[in-house]
């Protein structure tokens, strides 16, 4: 068998690695507080039996399986039980319930482990001459629906697991280019680089366990994006293997070559075929890489700061402001002993808020990183530090800023443990223009509280930005509830309304976590029919039998979307329409409802 | 009649201005040591004949005529000689040789000048209903022969001039962004923003005759990119109509919804309907905008001073440097009592250049820019005269920037001025890593000598480095020939080997001027052959019967192709294959050769 690892198939993270909120004093308090779940008194339900798991058999005749192991070795293929399930899913909180409740719409009927782009090439081909479809896999941190097949999927389906594409093969050191195989996780492209001195500058928060070409895959953004460019912007040539053939961008910083077939690659969720490699770019690591902490009288405040910073001479590499609700979920998930809990729990900080008039139920928590040379980054930071006087603001030092680089990528270990005590935790994200970054906040915050309502539920919404541009930013909502009976259900009330409302206050579907079948209800709102008839006749001629991930961004011609909580077929309609995108024609109800999604029970306890 | 003005029919820019070189006194010994070209003896062949111009009737009916005249209004529509004939061709060499000698290959039948998008989006139905093709005209500035119908066109075309809509519609403030509408020239859009304090930051060459929505069509990119970026980072959200409807992308900072279509309307020439109005970056003027001048010992040394500070920590808006060719030329095209000329030929710099050492064969003129705050361009300018001093590199001061930001937009003039007394001017520009800049240069050196060589000319080829990025940089080559009896057959030489010298050279076909007939033959070894086959993909699948500027870029279904000197059948193969698209698979001969363009005799003075 492979040694590719994967993440435990029922939840995010490693394999006895889990959230523990004991040396975390504020956080039950917390939860009792905003969801009304009581975490001394609940029991968890903890690992689902995967004994209890139901897999239908394979599609993938012995045949058929043969010609793939004949291709990458026969501890390559596998229609194992534990792979398939792993396979069939990506972590959204859809995912989680799902794979808890025993409701695998459909797993993969093989998952084959290449190790060279030629193996796949032939992969593909054997593959469409059987009309199989392929949907590729890489770290499997997908939140969008985008690594599950569908559940009418009638042909075989491969899911091809990049795995052992791991290696960064090549560095350009004069240009500051690293070419990296597709299947490479965070840390290991990150470890091959560091080890010569280069880093990629891309930490998106599922750093972890996703890679370089799920990062493509999805147009992914890391925590320095206002630095290093999102992953749209670090890649620069790369390689997609297709029927036939391998479409080849060469590294070019810039081109006028046409449409730009790259920027149609990313994004495509395999969409358009495998992304094997690609060229990116690499920075030199710096001498000085630091986050240091502010807190800011409230939210407005704090969103004018940074639009400053990003329209000034200063040159952040972080810029992260939360709203007081992620702010005080940040001191609640704090150990009591460290950071800025300490702080504010303390009587110093408190006193000096007071002493400026702040209100504790307002202040916000805000991040700001500054790398380059010991003097550079000192610059950076003596022009921040003048923008957050101005609004206001006030810096507490590294030592919070360390605590959060430390614990970023540990946060949706913090969903399992919610899951597992009967209240659901997810995220939404979307960007906008400064202008509307506000209304973009308190819309998806009111459209939160209404579904948490219209569910009878208590929930919360915290909110940060991060991801400057000149023109707007990014807004990263995390909510959560304490669900009823129906889990699903409650879900997608509350999905569809933040959804919505990023529309409705013109922000996009999505900033960084893609379209899969989550967000694609909302696509045609955010780039209007016309825009959808585009897209979907690149798919069309492209795929024009549906053999690659079909159903994902876009409806795949002929087959039913019809998974769990995906009314993609309003959204898929090709139909051109005069109607221009404005927020009053999008203001329809929400097109996702509890009626229109499988029901599922969760083994949850009450 | 309309009142949109247009460039000189038979050449650039405005009747009545005109280059001079009597007051440049090292230019006629330039162009004599350089092209065998004796300007004191030769006589200027002068404007040509309107009159002489053949236009063959328009295949328009009065009936489908008066349909668009009853959208427009009467005024708006016509099939005007002159009207036609400045709409039949761009600015390239071959289009002014074309021009000169009365060959016009296919004038458009109508040209049609509309107010607003509902009126294109009529347009659009009503040609769509006729099967007529719909080319979009802008400043009318492109040199890849993107505007011109195809010589086998059998229908009725329309050239869609924009020039009516030059407005800067709305600037959100707040956001940094403006909306415009894509007929607005360079001054148009930058007078109206410069009326509010606010700047695009965008200055093509051709900025004086190009409109906002040429510059998407063809991915261009302004002077200032490095600051600013190329229009396709300034260019945030856009509006095309399209057969039934309007294509509607939101200005949104980065997204993750798909496949960029964004990013696939942008390069697209036409090919997708036609781009209205675009919401674009903009930036408050900055207090200071100063251009230096420097000089290198040599172009390697430049290029790697570039290099550097393109990874420091400084951020300079403008990158250039000259190579010795062009340096040369640079001086002498100066005025005898102005900036460097002075200089130089004085007494004092030529004492400094040889205390240093230096040749004044090798030596490279280089321009850096700097904007901000008073403070910030301050320290820009230090942190990069470190690396300008590391790399032997000396600076001059302000007065020759100044020199070059007011004549950066006429040295197109010259090519007239050349043309005008038998010897020809052009222009290619590509993109690559920096590890690759400096064997980029001399590549496309070498092969204008050898092709030099093979039509029996003398010519010089001259280039810069500008637009730089983490990654690479642009080379933009200019060069010129005293061309034979067949002008344009000559300049296919020289042009092909140019242009497969960048594929060979690990460099993209063009960096911002477009793909258009010109550099289509090239597509593929830029791409490869798969990746065309997706960009045909999308374009078959949008345009099915190529009824949008068909056959630009890459082939259109049914259609020949064969107008002057475009050899696209080959590059437009949509055959996939395994190829690496390495440049030795690209060495094969030079795809455009005289015997596959008509020839042309030029009026011109021997």
């Amino acid at each position: 068998m492979t040694d590719v690892k994967h993440m435990k198939w029922w939840g995010w993270g490693l394999e006895g690695v889990a959230f523990e909120h004991e040396d975390k004093p504020g956080f039950a308090p917390f939860i009792l507080e905003q969801l009304a779940l009581d975490l001394h008194s609940v029991e968890p339900s903890g690992m689902p039996s995967f004994d209890k798991v139901t897999v239908a058999k394979s599609l993938a005749s012995p045949a058929f399986t043969k010609s793939l192991s004949d291709i990458v070795g026969i501890s390559n293929v596998t229609d194992d039980k534990m792979e398939r399930v792993v396979h069939a899913y990506g972590k959204s909180l859809r995912d989680l319930v799902r794979i808890r409740a025993n409701q695998i719409e459909r797993t993969p009927d093989l998952v084959v482990y290449p190790e060279t782009e030629d193996e796949i090439q032939q992969i593909v081909d054997i593959a469409m001459a059987a009309n199989a479809v392929i949907i590729p896999f890489g770290g499997g941190s997908n939140i969008g629906g985008s690594l599950e097949p569908l559940r009418t999927e009638k042909r075989v389906v491969i899911s091809l697991d990049m795995g052992r594409m791991n290696k960064v093969l090549e560095i350009d050191s004069d240009a500051g280019l690293a070419r990296i195989q597709a299947g490479a996780l965070g840390p290991d492209l990150e470890d091959q680089l560091a080890a010569k001195g280069w880093t990629i500058g891309h930490f998106p928060d599922s750093f972890t366990h996703s890679t370089l070409g799920g990062w493509i895959a999805t147009r992914s953004s890391g925590m320095q994006s206002d630095k290093y460019g999102d992953i749209a912007d670090i890649t620069r040539g790369l390689r997609l293997v297709r029927p036939g053939g391998t479409v080849v961008i060469r590294p070019i910083p810039s081109a006028s070559n046409g449409p730009s077939v790259r920027e149609m690659i990313l994004g495509s969720e395999g969409r358009l075929g495998i992304v094997t490699e690609a060229w990116v770019q690499v920075h030199r690591v710096p001498a000085k890489r630091d986050v240091y902490a502010y807190f800011f009288p409230n939210f407005e405040t704090g969103l004018k700061a940074m639009q400053e910073i990003s329209e000034s001479d200063a040159a952040p590499t972080i810029t992260r402001v939360s709203d007081n609700m992620e702010t005080r979920f940040s001191l609640a998930t704090s150990k009591a002993s460290h950071g800025i809990t300490k702080f504010v729990s303390g009587t110093v900080l408190p006193a000096i808020f007071r002493s400026k008039g702040w209100n504790l139920d307002e202040i916000c928590l805000s991040f700001i990183g500054y790398e380059g040379s010991e003097r550079h980054a000192k610059l950076q930071k003596k022009l921040v530090d003048k923008i957050v006087k101005k609004y206001n603001g006030m810096g507490v030092g590294k030592g919070p800023g360390i605590l959060y680089d430390q614990k970023k990528f540990d946060t949706p270990y913090i969903r399992d443990f919610l899951l597992d005590r009967g209240a659901a935790g997810d995220v939404s994200e979307s960007a906008a223009p400064w202008s509307k970054l506000q209304k973009l906040h308190d819309g998806a915050v009111d459209a939160a509280h209404d579904a948490f309502k219209k569910i009878g539920a208590q929930g919360v919404i915290i909110s940060h930005l991060s991801h400057s541009y000149h023109s707007g930013a990014c807004l990263y909502f995390t909510f959560g509830f304490k669900f009823g009976k129906d889990a699903l259900g409650d879900y997608d009330i509350v999905k569809s309304a933040i959804q919505q409302s990023f529309i409705d206050n013109g922000g996009s579907i999505s900033h960084h976590h893609g379209v899969g079948l989550e967000h694609a209800p909302w696509l045609e709102d955010d780039i209007s029919a016309s825009g959808i008839a585009v897209m979907q006749g690149l798919f069309d001629s492209v795929d024009p039998k549906g053999n690659f991930n079909p159903g994902k961004i876009v409806a795949a011609p002929g087959l039913d979307q019809g998974n769990s909580g995906s009314a993609l077929k309003k959204s898929a309609a090709t139909k051109p329409t005069t109607t221009r995108a404005t927020s009053s024609a999008s203001k329809a109800a929400p097109r996702r409802t509890a009626g229109s999604t499988a029901k599922a029970k969760v083994n949850a306890a009450k």
